[in-house]
Order: C-alpha cells, then structure tokens, then sequence
C-alpha cells in the first residue's frame, strides 16, 4: 500500500496558488521526498524545485509521479494525459488525490500494466477492513480533534511531529485524508471507507507499536458538524488517542458551510471529545489547544492563548505564528521513555 | 428505488428458524404484501403462506421475489439459482439483503434487462447521497436509540408504528438496515454508506413532511459500540429527532461481541443521545425506554421497568411483553395534530 518515494510533484496549469496545496504540503513536510516538479506551459506557480521530465525524474531516483494539485469538479483533464502517460512510459508510479479514479481510465490502467507501475487512487484505495475492536493497542497516541472542519488538524498533527522529533521523541505522523496519505505515503482516507468500518480503519492506521513511539493521526472533522461527526466519533473511537489537541479558530462565527449553526465552544468540544474518548481509552487526556489566530493582533492572539492555557492548564498556542514546542514539550514530559 | 410490492417471500432450504427472520419479519409487520412462500425441498422453516411457484405468484400479484433468508457468508448458493432465474422469466422483480450482490451475477442481470424486471440489492443500493446539511426539516421524527446493537432498535420502532397508528398518528417507520428496507419496500442501509455521507442518508431517508406526520426512524448501533459508534452518531444527527425512544437489554453483562467491553449504564446513554441529538435539534427529548427483559421473570421485569419510569419519568416498558402503547399514547399527547 505504501507509495514508493520520491516523488516527480506535477502542478498542471493552474494559476491559483491553492489549488496547489497538496504539492505544496507534501513539499513542506516531506522536501526530502521531493526530486523535482514539473508543470504545463500556462502554469502560474512553482515550488522553486528543478523543473524536470519525468524522464529526468527517474533518473534521478523519481519513484512516483504526484498529480499535486486540485482541479474543479477533481476530474483529470485530458491536456494532463500526455505528461501522466509520459510519465507511465518513464517507469514512474502516478498517485493522485483527485476524485476521478486514474483506475478508471482503460488507457493508463493498460499502460501501467505494460510498464509494471502502479496507479495509486489515494482518495478511494483502502486495505481489507475490519470493525473496530476496541482493544487496546501498545504505543503513545496523540490525535488532533476539532470544534470545526478546516481548523489545522493535519497542519498541527505535522508540526507536532516535526516538534516531537526535535525533542528526540519517535513520533509518526499517520494519515486520515489524501493529502496526509500523499505526504507520508500511506494511510487510508477515513471518509471515504464505509461507514460500518471507520473506527476499524482508524485501528489500521495506528497499529500496535513499541512502548516509547508516538503515533500522531490526523483529526478530521467535528464531533459537533451536523455532516461529519460521524466520521469523528469514529476515528476518535479507534484511534484510542492517550492524548489529544484540540484546534480551532479563533473569533470564527459559525460552523463552516452552515451559516445557521454556530461554533461550538472550546471548553464544550473538549469536554464531549474527552468523553467520547474514554469509550476507548480511559486514560485519554488533553495535551494542547491548537488555535489559528491569524485574523487577530498578536496582543489579543496572545491574550486569547494565555486564557486558554489558564483554564485548561495545558499549552495553547498557535501552531504558525508561535509554533507547536510548548505541546511537544508536554508530551515529552508525559511519554513513555525507552528502558 | 421502491421495492415493488407486495413479495413472493423466498425461504431456500434453511432448517434454522432464526435464518429466516427478514422473511419473518415481513410476514410479522407487512402481512398484506406476503402473497405466499417458496421453499426447496430440504427447507424445513415455513411461514404458513400459500407455497407458490414464481408463476403462481405473478399471476396472484406478487411484483417482487424477495430472497428472505440469511446464508453462511451472505452468498447466493449455486442451487438457489434457478429458482431465481424461474422468478426472473415469471416477471418478478428480485430483492434480496445478502452481502452478494445479484447485480454482480452476470446471468441474472442479462435475464433481468431481457424480461425488463429489477435486481435490488438493499445492501448495496442507495440514491445519489449529499452530506448532511443539518437544516431543520418539517413534521414530527422519533428515532431508536440503544445501549448496543441488537437491542431490538427495528422491532422497536416497527411495533411503535402499529401503537401509533391505532391512535390514529399519521406514523410511519423509516428503514435503515436491510431487513428493515425489505419490510418498508425502501430506506438506506446507513451502515453501509461511505462514512462522509452517514448524516445525509439519514436526511434523505427522513424527509421534509406535514406537520402532523411522524416518522419512526430505525436506529442503528450505539454512541457507546467501539465499533459502530460513528454510524450510530451520523444517524443521530441526520434524523434531527424530537423524542428519542432507547432500547437496552436488562441484565446484558458487555457490550456485544466485545467481552473485553463493559455495557454502558442506560441513563449515561440516555445523556450523551440526548445532548448529541441536540446538536441538530435544540427540542429533542427522551419519550420512552424499551427494555428486552426476557431472561428475567415478570416480577422482576415489572419492578426494574417501574424504577426507569420512575427516574426518567418516561414509560419503560417490554416491547414483546408488555407491548409499546404506554410511549405510543405519551407521543401521541405530544403530537402536534392537524388542524
């Protein structure tokens, strides 16, 4: 299952910046996954890697071509084919995160047969799941939950990663959506699995592990969106978290895409997020609050933090503007280390 | 997507009665759409309906030839096959709740499109899905909850739909599993839905209606099941319920399947339902409890179902044993009436 790296990023033709965030992700998190990236004649953005063909990819070690950008609709448009199938011919994997399945295209499904590589529909490609079981499982586990959807649970999981490591901690960042799958290679998207399976695809994600190493699963969603809590109480359920961090946005009014339904508060997602976890895990705790502070003065961003850290006597922080340390440090406090 | 009725209700060649409990169940709650029963030689389970032959039954009315008993694994067995095909050029539509699918049978689909007949396979099928919108939608909604699975959540809300009715409510049961989408003729299997989509199909299965109607919504799993949770959840917050009606089993010592799983205490369940529930709708109240106490005496059942009443104030009772018109008559002064 895992995605052979590194990866030749391909960024189309687009013009909008965000559409390229999945390349941009993967570049940031993982630059060492990154040979080089490749775009069409009109496109408007760069990574500032070499630009290459996938022929030059390869033979550079390129394992696997990354269709890195999102495209209205996730169709693949037909102008990308000449560079998907050249790519194909150069002996590179494709792996996308588009809604179209690449698998369901009988020219590349042929092609990648004849040239022995594999097609990697991210967004819809999961092993043979089991339910959850709930039993409990060996290793650390801190997942990142959410008042909202949109809130930096996959920003602040890898942050927290790059923090742990730091602090010499065996963290693992371990993926629940195509992005995170593309960063690090492997995952499942917990949305997209049948609904029976969830908890059990979260218990596939973040197996058994040694004593002193630290799973950080990626949050989706709300235990409070009227259209996705579902997926978070079962995620929550089977990721059996030891700790978790709660993100959200400061000041923002409403849940997204649901102008009628307002945001949750902080202190009262935590407490159900707790809650819920203890089904699993007993001992699930809060680590950290995560918060995006970006639309507020640093003064009124660092009094808001100051309170949160007050009343729940954990770190809070923003994990752009002031960095995920304070979090990792609590946890290191709290882990297991080696004998 | 209505499942043309009424049935020819299939029963193979099963000796266990409890094999037969779709085809049971409805016979037991939609007598009027059993226009008799086919079984194999060997078959020693039967319903007492007419035994009729495909042909026999289209020419009695029968529109659907319904595959009504549960196999080891869920397959279609080889020698099921020509009674199926025989329903098939007898002009009877073919539905069945197996884990296989007709649609996959290449024999069947080809004699299906030749005599213009339907292969529904109420496991797999559902309409084109959005995700939740959690907008408050029109009329009046109770939906089963309960501390595990199989706790009698379908039965439940079947035989509330019969005291209902006999009240002269507007009542009727909305299907979310397979058995129970056999026994309305349509409904989505949630359990079965891709995870993003479990809180849409719950909308979609409860539509906007008249003001006076009720909808009794088949619940499924619990907020508390390690595995099933998250569907459990999605449900709830689609159903957007005004009265939640809980299912529990007296005496049960775990959480099923899950020996390692200690079952949840009915009024922490009652809690978290209600407080989840009122994430899409504020109003949402407990109406009853519905307890399986079979494995206890009557004056033991008696007193534990006085005590519930007693602490919710809501009537406890036995669904089987004592029957559900106690929480059909609380509803009922609940209900908002026609004007």
């Amino acid at each position: 299952m895992k995605i052979p790296q590194p990866y030749l990023l391909f960024l189309g033709d687009v013009s909008d910046p965000l559409a390229a965030k999945t390349a941009r992700g993967i570049h940031a998190w993982r630059p060492e996954t990154c040979v080089g990236e490749m775009s069409l004649a009109d496109c408007e953005v760069s990574l500032d890697l070499p630009q290459l063909t996938p022929e030059e990819a390869a033979q550079q070690g390129a394992k696997t071509f990354v269709l890195g950008t999102a495209n209205a609709g996730g169709y693949i448009p037909k102008h990308w084919m000449k560079a998907i199938t050249d790519a194909i011919t150069s002996g590179l994997n494709i792996a996308s995160g588009l809604h179209q399945k690449l698998t369901d295209i009988p020219e590349l499904v042929a092609l990648a047969e004849e040239h022995q590589v594999s097609l990697f529909d991210v967004r819809h490609q999961q092993p043979e799941l089991s339910v959850g079981s709930g039993v409990k499982r060996t290793g650390q586990r801190v997942l990142t939950v959410g008042t909202d959807c949109s809130v930096g649970k996959m920003y602040t999981s890898l942050a927290l990663e790059a923090e742990m490591k730091k602090l010499n901690l065996d963290a693992q960042f371990r993926a629940t959506g195509q992005t995170g799958i593309l960063i690090a290679g492997e995952g499942i998207p917990v949305d997209a699995v049948i609904s029976d399976f969830i908890a059990g695809a979260a218990e596939w994600v973040s197996p058994d592990n040694k004593a002193d190493h630290w799973d950080v699963i990626e949050g989706q969603g709300s235990l409070f969106h009227p259209s996705y809590a579902g997926v978070s109480l079962g995620l929550l359920h089977g990721s059996q978290p030891d700790w978790l961090v709660m993100c959200h946005e400061m000041g923002r009014p409403h849940t997204r895409h649901l102008a009628h339904h307002p945001l949750v508060e902080v202190e009262e997602c935590i407490s159900l997020n707790l809650y819920s976890a203890r089904v699993t895990n007993p001992n699930a705790q809060l680590a950290g609050i995560s918060v995006n502070t970006s639309n507020y003065p640093e003064a009124e961003a660092l009094a808001y933090l100051a309170a949160l850290t007050e009343k729940f006597n954990v770190p809070a922080t923003d994990s752009v503007r002031f960095g995920l340390q304070s979090i990792a440090e609590f946890l290191s406090k709290h882990s297991i280390t080696k004998e």
